[in-house]
């Protein structure tokens, strides 16, 4: 019966890294360098030596270890495999393969979104749920989707791209994916400092936002808070973007919850309240109670969704 | 070792039924009446006495059946309840019980459009993928999607209820689910006799849909094949909300094929096409050369997919 499991969250510049126990204790929680150099060559050999080291230094029964889970950053195949991590310096590689032999552990990959998704399912805003859909808004916007406790991938690993969700025929700008229009050009921390920008330009009101010098998502968010009304006109255009695109996505998996993370959604209940509005206007009848909530994991989501990785066979 | 199973599509006046072998031959197709009188009480009972027949005329061992499955016109809980199916004047219901104690069988049922991508999955146009999304063409927009094989049913048995999916924020007329801007009232057969009326209206061009006495998406579409220019800008409207639309599912579930059914879709490749080049144009990269197919089991979806249901322990 095993008692502890790993949760790995592999990012461009460090890995965090988790000892759980099965029930989801954290046991400890700790950092490393993610050396890219020389194409990632030293990652996983890092992670294995780390894993080891841990064990090593707690007296583990390595057979008292169900695994290890590790959220990467890119798609991650049904077979293990990730075609490929810009951010790593990766080309196609086996990485359940390649750090199972380096560990002599079971391992189980997913990407890093859809795993911080299973996160605030297992132990965040969304426990309890069984379908889920978390929106990640911070540079971009990602997000993930559980059905019945797993991970959508889908059949390209874009299960959960919601950030590139087609919102906006009028647009002119391309987005960095290169189509133009998608929900990540309004509702990430760029997309609202733009809307922003445009709105300045584009009203003449008074505005506090007008003697900020770098406008960010959180200077709206909080000139909103303080009653500005310019400001709650852009939080009302993003609100409208987001609300009426989750509405969509709820036609789509119906899910029980949806979890809002990321830094933006450090603006706190405001954001939701006005992303709710837009979402009961337009949701389906049966999808109008759907709650949304705010992620509770923080940076952590990656690791808690990383050890339910492995915990759960079927993902 | 089952050899047979039942396939049941039941709709608000007949009952469609098949008999199986577990490969998906067809043995044989019938249909009885669906007696709606009383609430709906002798429609389980009907459906019980003609499956208990067939299997006494074939002289079918029923150790060799694997069970009936069944699509009902309305939400199906997990548990196998519905919870109310207006065309059968039914209310709550368990219909998995009530049909096994009725047959001695075992007897998984779905909602009738899940149930037919099921189907298109299976025997159909998607054959071979794990992923779907069904998009059915009538009277209203319907939808199914299938993910790794299974369907998505959703906290609210609201999975794949894509005809409700909101796409245009300045519309001002009621769909008949009540919101404003859904889907079905562009892409329906309903739908796009309206566009078609519209387009009559504010555009001044000659047409030969300005000779047609109640215009139809079949009249549309004809007009379309004959080159007409207004049936062309119709056209292209329908196929810019579908194919946006289907642009942002895919952003949701990732499907390996789009299959399109319904009486619509009798239009043919023409409608795929017009389609496709709006998905291809608002898809993100991954997914942008996900294939957009036509169903190919028109009515006998439902039988397909009733079968494939019992037949696949986990749906």
């Amino acid at each position: 019966m095993a008692k502890w499991c790993f949760g790995i969250d592999l990012g461009g510049t460090t890995v965090k890294c988790a000892l759980f126990q099965t029930d989801g204790t954290v046991e400890e929680k700790w950092e490393i360098v993610t050396r890219t150099e020389n194409n990632g060559e030293a990652i996983l050999p890092d992670i294995a030596a780390t894993i080891l080291a841990k064990i090593e230094e707690k007296k583990i029964d390595k057979a008292e270890v169900a695994g290890v889970g590790i959220g990467v950053p890119g798609p991650v195949e049904e077979t293990g495999e990730i075609p490929c991590a810009v951010n790593l310096h990766w080309g196609r590689k086996n990485i359940e393969k390649e750090l199972g032999d380096l560990t002599g552990l079971a391992v189980k990959a997913g990407n890093d979104a859809n795993v911080a998704a299973l996160g605030e399912m297992w132990k965040g805003g969304g426990q309890g749920a069984k379908n889920l859909i978390l929106v990640t808004l911070g540079t971009g916007v990602g997000g993930g989707i559980i059905v019945n406790e797993k991970i959508v991938t889908g059949a390209h690993g874009a299960g959960g791209e919601i950030g590139h969700a087609f919102v906006n025929p009028a647009e002119t700008k391309a987005c960095n994916c290169g189509n133009k229009g998608c929900l990540e050009q309004y509702a990430s921390a760029t997309g609202i400092a733009r809307l922003a920008k445009e709105a300045l330009e584009s009203e003449t009101e008074d505005s506090v936002l007008r003697t900020v010098k770098n406008i960010s998502a959180k200077s709206v968010f909080d000139a909103y808070k303080e009653g500005d009304v310019l400001a709650g006109k852009i939080v009302d255009k993003f609100a409208a973007y987001l609300g009426n695109a989750l509405a969509v996505f709820a036609c789509v998996s119906d899910p029980d919850v949806f979890v809002i993370g990321g830094g933006v959604s450090k603006a706190g209940q405001v954001l939701i309240d006005a992303v709710e509005k837009y979402y009961k206007a337009h949701a389906f009848t049966a999808s109008k109670e759907t709650p949304i909530k705010l992620a509770t994991l923080g940076n952590d989501a990656g690791i808690y969704g990383a050890a339910k990785l492995i915990l759960s066979k079927d993902n």
